[in-house]
């Protein structure tokens, strides 16, 4: 079923009628849907015309290729990943960005993101490396960064720890479990694995 | 190209006249490749019995379904994890089986894992999860407890850090880099992991 992400967003009954910024964003909806249902190799530019209910034209006028598409259909559709609450210690902070990243990642858009990632071969997730990074990895490392480098000025994180592959731990492993276990992400498994993973990899080591 | 990879695969030159375990053989070997190159959603059985230069009714009437046949070609084709060399530390161990998991990773059996594992959905992989299980996690897993069971023996890892949350963060981060940075691992990134990631995670605490 196809629900709108937004307020101001038409009513999916609309004329031919539509036009300009209403009929891109129509299109720009349904390749999401696409990608979330069909995944992007299952994603075809009649098939978003179609879930717009609009020609192959309309949508072949503004993008040209797939790839066009679905970069765009990304970088509108990723909602900002935000801030982090300063929750007094780094296990709080990090299970609150675990919470609000299982969240992201289980909806529209993070089921279209995952569709391109997995599905993609290494010369076409470079077309959409930039937005991949800039929508996700780079602000997800942001968040990331600031919670350790909050937990080193408290003195309950060691030094070195605000490095490259301190952050991606998280990310990994979410995206392992999910693929190769189905995990879910209960709560508790959140919380295990900031208790087994993150906290023994992030406290200062013995004098 | 097709290579075989096995030394008594039977030439692809190989006749209508072959049958029993050198045409399955034949087969399971083209499913591999079909897997590598045009992925799991790609792979047609006709598109198979082309590679094995057979007829599709020889494919059909050994699996009835594209999961089934798929099942069998990586339970056939993967190989055996192996053991691990005992390097007298545990930064050397990792570092041995990291070098040993890329190679896997990127040999053609594992191209063709890592194309049903990406673009499987959960109820398709659920299909595969076994033979995955059973040929690559399970003996991953045991490896990485020996080398950290090892470590604690030497007073080098902290005694509780034999767990999963700890034997899965290689795994993790070379998919997850794999396929967010399209990383290729060099032996530098992989020392860095160990260095960053692993040692600070396995160390004993602050007493």
């Amino acid at each position: 079923m196809v629900t709108s992400r937004r307020a101001d967003a038409p009513a999916r009954t609309a004329s031919p009628r539509r036009r300009g910024a209403v009929l891109e964003r129509a299109i720009l909806d349904a390749a999401l849907d696409q990608l979330g249902t069909v995944g992007w190799k299952g994603l075809t530019m009649e098939g978003v015309a179609a879930g717009a209910q609009t020609g192959k034209a309309a949508v072949y006028r503004r993008w040209p290729t797939k790839e066009d598409l679905v970069a765009d259909a990304l970088q509108t559709g990723l909602p900002p990943v935000g801030g982090v609450p300063d929750r007094g210690s780094v296990r709080e902070d990090l299970l609150a960005l675990c919470l609000r990243a299982r969240e992201a990642m289980f909806s529209r858009p993070g089921t279209a993101l995952q569709a391109v990632v997995h599905e993609c071969d290494a010369t076409q997730v470079e077309r959409f490396h930039g937005v991949i990074f800039d929508a996700v990895v780079e602000p997800t490392i942001r968040l990331l960064r600031e919670v350790v480098t909050r937990g080193i000025r408290r003195g309950e994180v060691r030094p070195d720890a605000a490095n490259g592959y301190v952050f991606d731990a998280i990310p990994a492993m979410m995206m392992y479990r999910s693929k190769m276990c189905t995990s879910e992400w209960t709560d508790q498994d959140l919380e295990e694995m900031i208790d087994q993973l993150m906290m023994p990899l992030l406290r200062p080591a013995a004098p």
